[in-house]
């Protein structure tokens, strides 16, 4: 046996430590509502954006083709976090505004990701979901700003985090005051190279019989490369992940950020074929936003 | 060098170091001949049974379910892979027997692991696909002594390999004048111990991006638990796999060797609807035996 | 993309990318002056201290035996991480003013983490060094905002990350203004369990490579066990250290914080011996503070 | 805390499991005898030599150096595992003969590799020492057989197996009737790619606290870089390593295999000074061999 020490027994010992994460706590799971879209129930909710807003009619374009392809949720980066001091680190209040103007245009909720507990009361003016990406998954100053918030916040798996650490660290958003917290399986980090991280679909069941939390996955992310986003993608929704986190620009090769894992629209929709077939055939269907024609 | 470090592009190069496994060789990719069973087609093969070979009774018991329920090959182990010498080694030839007589009764074809190269021809005698375990991915003599059979080999991935090490593993078996290799992602080992392995699903379109060779998921060694089994069996077949490796007993609870891992015949069934569903709404189906009634 | 495949060419390409933290910047390598400790020059220096303040009595006591054993400077947490939002915090503003106290009582100065962009200016007010914790390697904004300092500061590194990253999470302090960068190793996780983390030593010589800046070895939160620090402390010496971070308590039985892993004051007394015959053996010596009697 | 069901109870109770490599069947510690030299004791043993045997020039000029500079033991692979099998892949017997004739000019034991059952027998005759690789940590067919040779074997740590998997690997050797099995530690794999591998020390005091046979590090592996190995040496006897084993080749630029990571002689010359020195501060020293003049 490999990882002899693997139990479920230490996970229901823990469930003391996350006793508002643990799933007894719901036992039917728990729905939330993102501006009238609802994440956790049968049907699968896609959200989608460029990795960046970059500028006003990149943001629009592509949101608009989100929407139109049945996107529910707008994703878009306003503050970056870059491995270098020297790359693009996101056009900051101006990106959270234009991000404002494509929720107006196009009726989707935002998510974008926040890094600093001095702009939390900032992005929480502009956007319907907080994302904390995976290298803040354990800054617990921020863990505890996003818990006094009254948005929901989606909760990113930190690259090699485990579960225990990761629901612990939903933990502190709950025990801060705030219910509406959404889990991000994002890919973790493993020798292999030929791809950017590697997507851990375990987690997904794992989580879901140890927390009451819906839970997203982000093949993006998981795989670094476009052409492997649908198959995954579509993995994700087999497993029973209760929505997907895709990246989507309007023209990737010109993209200031992760350029090689966005689909282009066209991409984009050929993936949500694919997967309204699928979902379907396992008795879900994907989410239909009330604001869609 | 072990880490060589590698990006997609590094593959490309490489496929002048795996130019026999190398996709290039057969770009519409390979198909395996398995007594009959097709394995790299449009349809997904189930290859299922216990971990090990224990009696008669629990052999045959569990393959005729296995093929009752639609299952393709046989699987079961003689000669066991076990971390303490103190542990069930296997019956051995007494165990290569039984499945002979399995498959006289069920006319499934029958695979099972060999370890050791003094054994390679016995085994031959009996099995139609020979089995390398993921600790033996790097074994070379036994991979130059599998690649002298007339027998398909699956080769598991190492829990630690990188897909570069893995295909230059398959390379050995082909250089060696076996082109009938089956690749199979079992599970890499992370920092994660909630699940005995984590299944890295992205191994699988990336594989078939860089060989021609077929793929095979195990999601019962992936795991480690029967109840994660079904959800990440259909992720694996919604990503793309060729077919499933699964753990089927007949009394899991009493099983020799990785019980906690194996589905009752039950959870079989109930598996393997789900899966007809689910491959044919991908266009797909489950692979029909000929022998099938 | 976080998976960049590097090898030390590619490292020769990116002292481009870290032109600050690159050992062409300061071929001869950086001495750092922490009120009158010099890091990074022939002379081993030792910071020893609680993981937490935790009263007055436990703090002073052990200050007092590490001035008296040879210690330089004085570590203790006010702002504790913790993956559970149930535990111990940290005593925040009192601890750090238990911190002055011990510093005018000694003569040590101090080093302490900080976690929260909105308290560097306090910390600053008291500590000697700023700690950025392993969990805060990638802080985008506290690295900013500590580059905006006077004061130096200790970057330890995160559990996972690579030297590249390293150096680029370095590098944003040193864009950001401020020069006095301190390097730590603490261990990566690896499979491992029968240490809390595992000492990558080899980072050691590796880092003074590829930059110009001190680089500390804290063989505490390296093993998880106190009886295991000094062996890896005399390890780390022998390998190039320019110092060691080694928790230190009056009571480790009792410590609200790390207890298995802290020294008692009589196992750091044996250390220091130890250090002490080893580092001149090396030709080094342990550093003495101009303050030291 | 990280890694928190880390914890040595859980090793106390599974020396129940390796009743044989467990400390308490002697708790002084085992010296193993190969031909006069003896490991595990006070000083430190030295086996030196080429990766691969390649000529017999180069293998008597490399081991009259090793010789003459105060090594012990001559190692040099005759079979040689190779990720491609396009590599070099060893001068097999030629490879033993010429070892055999090394040992016959320089009195110094040999250390070789095994890694087919189907060829103990052959190796036995020329080595003093069998080397199990770490890709063979877990060839169990192969454990067993050289548990039944009276030849000591030095059995490799696998790239990223636990502790505890590697002393029930070990144990598969004692059970077979060996009593003479020399661990080895030769470096993880990790997700840095600057080094080749990254070396863990913490395993050594670990491993000597768990078992009683000696231990020894393999920096050359450990680090893949000729000049990280003397550091990374002094850290392993600092650590209490019991010797080293080290890659050093008369002319490492037109070495047949591992080039990059090999000592040329005098690089091993200064090493081996460095390492007198700081094993006598250690109150340890070197090993002097009985035929040495």
């Amino acid at each position: 046996m490999e990882n002899e020490s693997c139990n479920t027994d230490q996970f229901d010992l823990n469930t003391l430590a996350y006793h508002r994460a643990g799933r007894h706590n719901n036992p039917s799971g728990t729905i939330i509502d993102v501006s009238g879209v609802k994440i956790g129930g049968r049907e699968v909710v896609i959200m989608a954006g460029p990795c960046a807003v970059e500028s006003q009619e990149q943001l629009l374009t592509t949101a608009n083709a989100v929407q139109d392809l049945g996107g529910n949720i707008l994703r878009g980066g306003a503050f970056k976090p870059r491995s270098s001091p020297y790359s693009f680190q996101g056009l900051e209040e101006e990106g959270l505004k234009l991000l404002k103007k494509a929720r107006q245009q196009t009726g989707l909720p935002v998510i974008t990701e926040v890094m600093d507990t001095r702009v939390v009361e900032m992005v929480c003016d502009y956007a319907d979901v907080l994302q904390i990406g995976s290298r803040n998954m354990q800054n617990f100053p921020l863990l505890k700003e996003v818990g006094q918030c009254r948005k929901p916040v989606m909760l990113k798996r930190g690259m090699n985090a485990t579960l225990d650490e990761y629901l612990l660290a939903a933990e502190y958003i709950l025990a801060g005051g705030n219910p509406n917290v959404i889990l991000c399986e994002r890919g973790i980090r493993s020798f292999e190279t030929a791809y950017r991280n590697t997507m851990d679909l375990n987690a997904v069941p794992m989580l879901k019989k140890l927390s009451h939390l819906p839970v997203i996955v982000d093949p993006s992310h998981g795989t670094g490369h476009a052409w492997m986003v649908p198959d995954l993608a579509k993995a994700a929704v087999a497993v029973g992940a209760d929505g997907l986190l895709v990246e989507v620009h309007n023209n990737p090769d010109n993209a200031l950020c992760d350029g090689p894992q966005s689909l282009s629209i066209q991409q984009f929709e050929l993936m949500m074929e694919d997967l309204k077939i699928l979902s379907k055939a396992l008795g879900r269907g994907l989410y239909v936003s009330e604001n869609a024609i």
